[in-house]
């Protein structure tokens, strides 16, 4: 008999909890499909973004993962669609690819939501190319400032964070430190204590969704840092000088990075879709209609037992995936179908050294020092691969020590995106080489 | 009195040499201006190329470079050309900048000496974004072949390297380990016998100016390694399904490396050329009819005692940079100018996991393990900042111990140039962000 066939669309963290949680399971071969040929890191993005970590250290070919699964293969290939009745997917290269079981966990990119400008000029953050894409072009505003210091009036050292979350404010803390302590030795000739680093959040604090008392830690450890807060604002609109917020102000800004929103990605499935372009499907993470097919993570429109759509985040992922494996195991073995329950084991942000917030299972809260070794522990080890580790330890510990940042090099010299935005790279950020 | 200003035009080996000459001078401030950020460790460029070491292990950023150096500063500017009245460099961006002394370092880019097809279809191996580039399309390569094999025939699989030089020797010894050893892992339903690395020299021996029983040497680890060797042999016609050589053979290979040739670059100065775009130099390095100019390194056209042009070589451009550190403080002394002699001090060139071939001073050979672990002594030794040095000596063990290379990562997903080719991208050489 031929092995049953389960294809996974996307390499993240739900998609890799599929195949793992697959691996040694007999009459079963699973083939990972994803646009690249790495599993990105996505909760240190930042770092690379802030020059902290170099783009290998937090990617890891997929192709490795695989194999390390007995039952895994991967390919790299654009999925554009699937064809339901032939049961394939179809790629941007290559024959069609035949599944028994789909799981599609393709998860979300930028979503700016329609305000004005902002997919044209604003900089995203999901995925490793707009980290290296917005590392280069900060440091290239210090360039052009330090060459013309003129350019500070037009906001050359200036970055708007749009989005309070855990992303915007990791961003918000991570480009201060990297302004006060890195660039301001790098750049003696320049009044760092021009550069500003504003974050916009619509709500009246950060980090909506962790403790009101963290929050207004996060808040205090921000401008502490030197970040300035818009609290209570949102962005109107976005254009090649800086954004205009909604009560009018005027910030001039070379930079401007939106976290302030995703959007589920998926292939053209024709699947009826729940809120923000996620995928509806039943309470075991089931698509309606199709039977062994599944959507996981930030592309599946999950809810919890009273209806709200849970979170999109790496744990949600995960345990998606690892609990879609156990139901295509069980429907093999005749068993009846189980509801996914998220159980949430907790959440941190860091907001830079010695600097963080988490909250944890039976109402513990950290912050400061401990909820960062907390943060720095739990990153660690959940980075894919012992070489990897060691070289984020590595580099963490240097930096921590020297104040240094090995990866401050500009290296799209010739990016012909002068002012990259969203708008012209969300177009297929399903998968394919 | 106003400091002696003294622009040094690229932050290769030949320009740091003279800013580390001239640190701690009294009287003299140096300003090194170079189109990156960043000094860039060209003799393992191959191994960024072949996943081996990531981009910030061999670029150090040039501003924590000269901020180590008391009198240095540096600025990332594309230098357009000079003003000899004004005694100032046009620069893309910004004011002029002025001179009292002016040293160009601005070294050699990739020349294909006009055979068809070369610029527009094959890769160089001079700066970063090349070996990035190149790392990415190669793996492009095995994600394509592995969805369509057919591709195999038409040279998905094949590498021809062109230039049996160093660099065209450590690239394609670099180049069978990747396939052989990590990609044959990572694609088990590649057939990784039918990849083939090819290498292409006009002479009758790879690595010309070597000793005889070296270049026999490294010809024999080579074909050990697997790589064809096609000598005495030269490329006449390169498209984008492969190269025809002299002889009328046709190789498909979706991949052409060019590494025989370079020509100086510099910025446009008017200045009298020597051979192959070199800047012609007096016996002290200093450019006829303009005091206080120097030229040194790959854009210098010095010659030997016997009028033989010197080799475009670090340990050329290194001792250059501090023979006119010298000879500007003997100037400012009052004290006559001396001729610049190189002392050769032995040039090596690897071929792979412990073989390598090295010619030292007083005869002395090495080939083999001593050889490789003299190479690796020495490049780790040379390599800028201890962060480096221990980044790439864990990657080097790393990938010794585990066959593993982590920086197999596609991450210019969206390179707009299909088939990229030296020809676009030699326009701007010499400096710029």
């Amino acid at each position: 008999m031929a092995a049953h066939r389960v294809v996974v669309v996307g390499a993240g963290f739900g998609g890799l909890a599929v195949a793992r949680g697959l691996a040694r399971a007999p009459g079963i071969e699973v083939l990972v499909v994803d646009r690249t040929n790495y599993h990105l890191f996505q909760p240190l993005l930042y770092q690379v973004a802030t020059a902290g970590l170099e783009p290998a250290d937090i990617a890891y070919p997929a192709r490795g993962i695989a194999r390390r699964l007995r039952t895994a293969r991967f390919r790299s290939a654009e999925v554009l669609g699937v064809d339901w009745d032939a049961r394939t997917l179809r790629v941007a290269h290559g024959a069609p690819i035949p599944f028994d079981s789909l799981v599609l966990a393709t998860g979300a990119a930028t979503a700016t939501f329609g305000v004005p400008g902002a997919a044209e000029h604003a900089f995203g953050l999901k995925r490793l190319d707009d980290a290296v894409a917005l590392r280069s072009h900060l440091l290239r505003q210090f360039e052009m400032a330090d060459a013309d210091p003129r350019l500070i009036d037009q906001g050359a050292l200036t970055v708007v964070v749009v989005g309070g979350g855990p992303t915007g404010t990791e961003m918000a803390g991570a480009l201060t430190e990297l302004f006060r302590n890195v660039l301001a030795r790098d750049f003696p000739r320049l009044d760092i204590a021009r550069s500003r680093v504003v974050l916009v959040e619509m709500a009246p604090e950060v980090l909506n969704g962790f403790h009101p008392s963290l929050r207004a830690s996060a808040r205090r450890e921000l401008v502490r840092k030197g970040v300035e807060l818009a609290l209570g604002r949102s962005v109107a609109e976005v254009d090649a000088d800086g954004v205009r917020l909604d009560d009018g102000r005027e910030l001039p800004a070379r930079t401007v990075l939106w976290a302030a929103g995703v959007r589920a990605v998926a292939p053209e499935t024709g699947l009826p879709l729940a809120r923000a372009g996620r995928i509806a499907v039943d309470p075991d993470l089931a698509v309606p209609g199709h039977p062994g097919v599944w959507a996981i993570g930030d592309v599946a429109g999950a809810v919890d037992g009273d209806g709200t759509p849970l979170p999109q985040l790496a744990p949600v992922a995960i345990q998606g995936g690892t609990h879609v494996a156990r139901q295509i195991l069980r429907r093999r073995a005749g068993l009846a179908g189980e509801p996914f329950t998220y159980v949430d084991r907790g959440t941190m942000a860091t907001i830079g050294r010695r600097a963080a917030v988490a909250q944890l299972p039976l109402g513990i809260r950290l912050t400061g020092t401990l909820a960062w070794l907390a943060w720095l522990g739990l990153h660690l080890v959940q980075l894919i691969g012992f070489r990897n580790r060691l070289s984020v330890l590595l580099n963490w510990a240097w930096n921590y020590l020297t104040w240094d940042r090995a990866a401050r090099i500009i290296v799209d010299v010739e990016d012909p995106r002068p002012e990259p935005g969203i708008g012209d790279r969300a177009r297929s950020e399903a998968s394919g080489p």
